[in-house]
């Protein structure tokens, strides 16, 4: 097969003297740093714990405020921080109902797909496990198909439970902290947003923190077994990267699914049927609702980031074990991708003190720009930390795809015959990884702009229903479609500078640049929804109108910089799509020439991928659909049948948010069955019957039409979201009437929002997980397809046509 | 630069001795057929004539009517027949008067378009002339730069000319059929079905007649000049497809904008404002909108189907130029590409005896039968034909791109030992038409699948109006994403069967097999408006409710086969699209080893082609949107302005329609600027900025991302318009209640058809002009972005980053 990994390591492994980091110093660094993480997520965990959410509550951690919770639901408390503990349990309780039915699948899944796994790539050479470690003896021969297979299924398990342990972490600190925001809220807006912020900080360092320590001890102890090995080591490990997108599936398909048919179902059976406000108590879909904000935009939105981080990286670790230069190097060099998130934790950790400290909030109209702040100072911290970090790369680097494994670029002679060596590849790799910082950066700004009503755009969306609901989606859906131009762009930009610099390997790199400040989008991100949270607990438990406005005003912040985040986790995701496609091709070996697009196979595979988001976005469309309507259907036999409750007489029978909840639990998970299939199914029939040529087309095609259509169902539905809201602060003027709740604009506004809620919570955030989750499932069973004629499939394939 | 062509083909040139037509024969079909195509298509028109409009119109033809009109507008005739031939004849001025003013600014267009060619081709080798014609003399030299810039523009100009010739045709016999519809139907459903076909069939016929004929006759002249080199003839013929595309540009994006700013104008004026029904004498808008009707889908689809069989004759001549033996083989092989469409004209013509005289319509419900019939029928006898039409061509052909004037495939050994080399041509040539034939009507089958009232998906968005114009919108959106599965794939799989068996010629071919079928598909198409209207005109004047229900049977069948066209309309674009992109590449010979899509520059271009659909929709959507609410503005000052009209007193003033037709055209006109600007200078721009490869990529990612939008944009709103149909005539039934008109379900279910309008009628059709267009332009502009640091653009791009 190719030159023996060794020996090649042992020809060019004094060429990295250069390096600033000496060798091992990976492995301080890692850890310390995650560590760090981890001790700071804490830290914050227990500055949320000490807001009291009741008077008798001593200050302490959540074991103590259960405790009060159980007192206050025996009718033991009353006043308002009862009322809004009693809430903030209901929707714990909820919320936990979902996790737990959830886990459930996700177990039987990961014990499903594990033993797939298992049996598809083990099944490469037959199970023989013989000559296992036959490194030392025989360097010639590649560890056998069961090691690969048994160390995939472990990566694998690893992923998915660091996953699932970090969104159930991000989801207990969200729900803790809700109530608490609300109250604090009362003594002003600057201590709100201090908790708020503080819970989302502890998922986001938590999340990546845990990410990057799992993954990493991983990789140490797999390389007891692979040695240096590092091409078959990271091809097991690229089984993690799977585990992260495997439980996104569920987190961001079935969450999404989840919240938008109890948001969906609220607001058309309390709007539309009973006219009631969405948010009021009667309705007893409102706490379906609440959950369904932790559940979709937390631990989905968590899952979906720490798949794409788990992603990037072994796209990264899988491309640069290619390069027999990159391998040379050693340890710390192949490990340089995780420095790169190791950076952004100490980064955005260092920044988050400037919200927290250094200049908080004081006034409502601060809330906005401190967040803004975050995000700009992270990026700004993280491109002067990184190139220090880069210079653990070595001078020069051999990074084409072709026999990579015989060229080297061991002098500045060989790197300047060769267009494929890298010459400077520090300055390089920072190129790319800056490159996409700051093209996430650029993305999410845009995103704003065009779903913020501060802007022409969703203000111009608004004054269109004037003519009614018709003109109101026509506008909003021109808005979208138009919101692609710069962000596609930007994309475009990035990839052709990453690719130009560094080859696949910078792709990876500014996928990992981009979600470099991972834990302060995250921050944000869930700060969102704690708030939005926050503000139905104020209306519910009947805080004084001063506590909601403050509310409102943390929660419009949260929009905004909800908008920023899923500008980021769309942009990533397909940076994170192209690398992982990128590396599949680099490790089928035969595709080696490059994928010629116009081959018969591959175009026929283009037309197919790119069909693949709308079918997928048809499903998740018309899953959201049918659960809203059950839940309407539920709402209206609850008001039926329970004496009092839409009157709202005094004393009448209280809501039965259970039903509500399993309606949605139980349509979340049934409906996620198709696509999920869908998603995972369709690269491995393809790769088994039409080979990875057809593979690469598909995962091309599917990322290249799911971007757009990502950007356009997201900005649309956040747009109409705003327009509706922009109406309802008495912001539109038609004809010299302001125009608020209940004017025919209004509910115009209203047609429109409701709309968007599947585009932007459901479809459109599911398809990063279509892009990431197709491309490392062809990644993992590379082998497998490989191993049929030769990666020609089952119908003998590819590029003989060409 | 390659081996002197006449060479090779003496090599070569006895190997045609198989052919099953003689040398020359070509010479006799093409002009024959076409020839009898407008003679049928003349005695067509005269039997439509015959229908008197009034019983004072003697028999005969337009001028007599006019003749008439013009009396009746004198008040000398009140009748029936008088009020609608009235109505009629503001159809046709308004019609008349769009066009007129469309072709100001297509000449405009063709001259300063025509002046830019000029230019930039002839520039290539400094507009020297010097050696005109020196092939005689030094067979190596291929034509000078400005041979090919002056053929170019003259094809260019022909190509134009031809287009709006036949849309103009087209449009007039559609307005003068309308009238006669409605009066016939009187007589019995199958009179009425009798007018509307036959007037559909004149366009059919005349338009691909004319087109065949036109491009023969240019081909024929320019090969005086050019002699045997087919290469150069056919990069100068191009231009002919070049031209019907950029006329097709006005017809659909300006037509689009035209007939939905009048339909929504219209609509919302009509219903939403002053709650008068769409057809409403009173309804200033409601004539805009007729003619609307007419623009946009007779003139607007005839010059997107005329551009179609241009582009793709130009795409299969300019590919198979490249094929050494396909050029020895001589002139009949060459011409094959018209030989398909002849024999598509032949077999449509025969066809069409069964719908007018072998098996009539004689009750309503043959009407949809019969029209199906039609296009299967078609398709079979076509089917049949095509096989001996392709024995002209050479038995081994030699297809690849690389260097194919050094290979030939003169030998089986030859022939067995490359796999480029094709064995059975004519065999592989059959396959390749037939998967292009049956996948067109796979497609529009499946189609109406999708968009009639008849099927469950339909259905189920009607039933979603139970809850709301929300769910409404919801489930059409779903619906039409999910109807890109089965077009997709059929597409894919007719690219691959195409591509494998025939490399890029086999796409071209399909693409023509596709488009064979055209003259029947156009008479479909153009019947729809042409009863549309008629039920317009029955309602308008006061015709017997009888009557208006025959045509309303009419109309109903239209509809459905409306939406068969569409499908054949995007799925013909598509592979027309591939086949000029194929032929790009082909032309370039820089790209001879295939386009690596994961290149930088390649995989970036694909990113922002993807793009492109978006950003055109985007514009497309908002212009409707823009020029709807000016409509409505002014239907609203006129109800407000002249006295009686909105109360329908008797005597009232007559609306304004000249006033509403205005905005509807100027609208039209303006709002096309942008997207215009979009399509024609992007591909120019890429070319000489980024190179060849960059707009390869920019193609592909265009099409790729367009096909599947443009689908699901006419579906959805297909759906979305007989959904409404469906409550209207009272099939919904909720709660035990029939929904009718003014109910709640109906009131959601036009929310839905007005959003669907322009995405149906204007953003979706349009696609077809982008992706198409797009690649013409790229393949005319070849040479001279080959100029430009040898096709590497000014920022000298390209393959050496890959």
């Amino acid at each position: 097969m190719e030159a023996p990994i060794s020996v090649v390591a042992n020809a060019t492994g004094n060429a990295t003297a250069a390096a600033v980091l000496s060798g091992g110093a990976t492995n301080v660094i890692i850890p310390a740093v995650s560590a760090v993480g981890l001790v700071f997520s804490l830290v914050l965990y227990r500055q949320v714990a000490a807001v009291r959410v009741a008077p008798q509550t001593p200050r302490g951690g959540a074991g103590s405020s259960s405790a009060y919770l159980l007192q206050s639901e025996a009718g033991l408390g009353d006043s308002v921080e009862a009322s809004a503990a009693q809430i903030q349990q209901a929707i714990t309780t909820g919320a936990r109902a979902f996790l737990f039915t959830e886990y459930r699948y996700m177990a039987g899944f990961m014990v499903a797909f594990g033993a797939l796994l298992f049996v598809l790539l083990g099944s490469a050479d037959g199970f023989k496990g013989a000559h296992a470690h036959a490194h030392p003896a025989d360097p010639d021969a590649p560890p056998p198909a069961l090691a690969n297979a048994v160390f995939t299924v472990i990566a694998f398990l690893l992923g998915a439970t660091t996953s699932i342990v970090s969104g159930y972490l991000g989801m207990e600190i969200a729900v803790f902290a809700n109530a608490r925001t609300a109250l604090e809220a009362r003594r002003g807006v600057g201590h709100g947003f201090l908790v708020a912020f503080r819970s989302g900080a502890v998922m986001g360092f938590a999340l990546t923190s845990l990410g990057l320590l799992v993954l990493w001890l991983a990789i140490l102890g797999f390389s007891r077994y692979f040695g240096d090995d590092y091409r078959a080591l990271f091809e097991a490990i690229a089984g993690y990267g799977l585990g992260g997108s495997s439980i996104a599936l569920f987190g961001r398909v079935g969450g999404g699914i989840y919240t938008k048919a109890a948001d969906v179902g609220a607001d058309l059976a309390g709007k539309v049927c009973a006219g009631i406000p969405e948010d009021d108590p009667r309705n007893p879909a409102t706490i379906a609702d609440n959950v369904g904000d932790n559940v979709g935009d937390v631990a989905g939105m968590g899952s979906d980031l720490f798949g794409s981080l788990g992603e990037a990286t072994c796209a990264a670790l899988v491309i640069g074990a290619q390069s027999a230069d990159l391998v040379g190097a050693g340890w710390d060099a192949m490990l340089v991708p995780l420095c790169v998130t190791a950076a952004g934790i100490f980064c955005s950790l260092v920044v988050s003190f400037v919200a927290t400290d250094i200049s908080p909030v004081r006034r409502e109209a601060d809330v906005e720009r401190v967040l803004k702040v975050q995000l700009f100072l992270s990026t700004a911290l993280m491109t002067a930390v990184m190139y220090p970090v880069l210079l653990v790369l070595p001078d020069n680097l051999y990074l084409g795809p072709e026999g990579s494994f015989e060229v080297m670029c061991p002098t500045p002679e060989a790197v300047a015959a060769n267009s494929r060596c890298v010459s400077g590849a520090p300055l390089a790799a920072f190129a790319c990884v800056a490159a996409g910082l700051w093209g996430g950066c650029v993305i999410g700004f845009v995103t704003e702009y065009y779903t913020s009503h501060s802007y022409r755009p969703v203000r111009e969306v608004a004054a269109s229903t004037e003519t009614g609901a018709a003109t109101n989606i026509i506008y909003g859906l021109a808005l979208g479609y138009k919101s692609t131009i710069v962000p596609v762009g930007v994309l475009a930009a990035v990839v052709y500078v990453a690719s130009r610099y560094m080859s696949m390997y910078g792709v990876a790199l500014s996928a990992l640049g981009m979600l470099g400040t991972l834990a302060t989008c995250l921050s944000i991100d869930v700060y969102g929804p704690v708030c939005d949270n926050a503000g139905g607990i104020a209306e519910m438990s009947e805080l004084p109108e001063s506590v909601r406005d403050k509310t409102d005003a943390l929660d419009a912040a949260g929009n905004t910089t909800a908008a920023i985040g899923k500008g980021f986790a769309i942009g990533s995701a397909a940076l994170v799509s192209l690398a992982l496609t990128s590396a599949f091709v680099t490790r089928t070996g035969v595709l080696q020439s490059g994928v010629d697009m116009l081959a018969p196979t591959v175009f026929a595979a283009l037309l197919v991928g790119a069909m693949l988001p709308y079918w997928f976005s048809a499903l998740t469309m018309k899953s959201v659909g049918l659960a809203a309507m059950e839940m309407v259907k539920e709402v209206k036999r609850q008001f039926d049948t329970i004496p009092g409750l839409l009157e709202g007489t005094p004393g009448h029978g209280p809501p039965d948010h259970a039903k509500c909840i399993k309606i949605s639990t139980d349509a979340s998970l049934r409906e996620m069955v198709a696509p999920g299939l869908l998603v995972i199914l369709t690269p491995i029939i393809t790769g088994t019957l039409f080979g990875v040529e057809a593979v690469a087309g598909l995962l091309a095609g599917g990322l290249l039409s799911g971007v757009q259509l990502a950007i356009s169902a997201s900005n649309t539905g956040g747009a109409w979201d705003n327009a509706k809201k922009y109406v309802e602060k008495g912001s539109l003027v038609v004809g010299g009437a302001i125009q608020r709740k209940g004017s025919e604009c209004h509910k115009a506004a209203v047609v429109g929002d409701t709309v968007g809620d599947p585009l932007k919570d459901t479809s459109g955030p599911a398809l990063n997980i279509l892009m990431k989750l197709m491309a490392i499932v062809s990644l993992v069973f590379c082998d497998f397809f490989l191993g049929i004629n030769e990666g020609r499939g089952l119908f003998n394939m590819g590029s003989t046509g060409n």
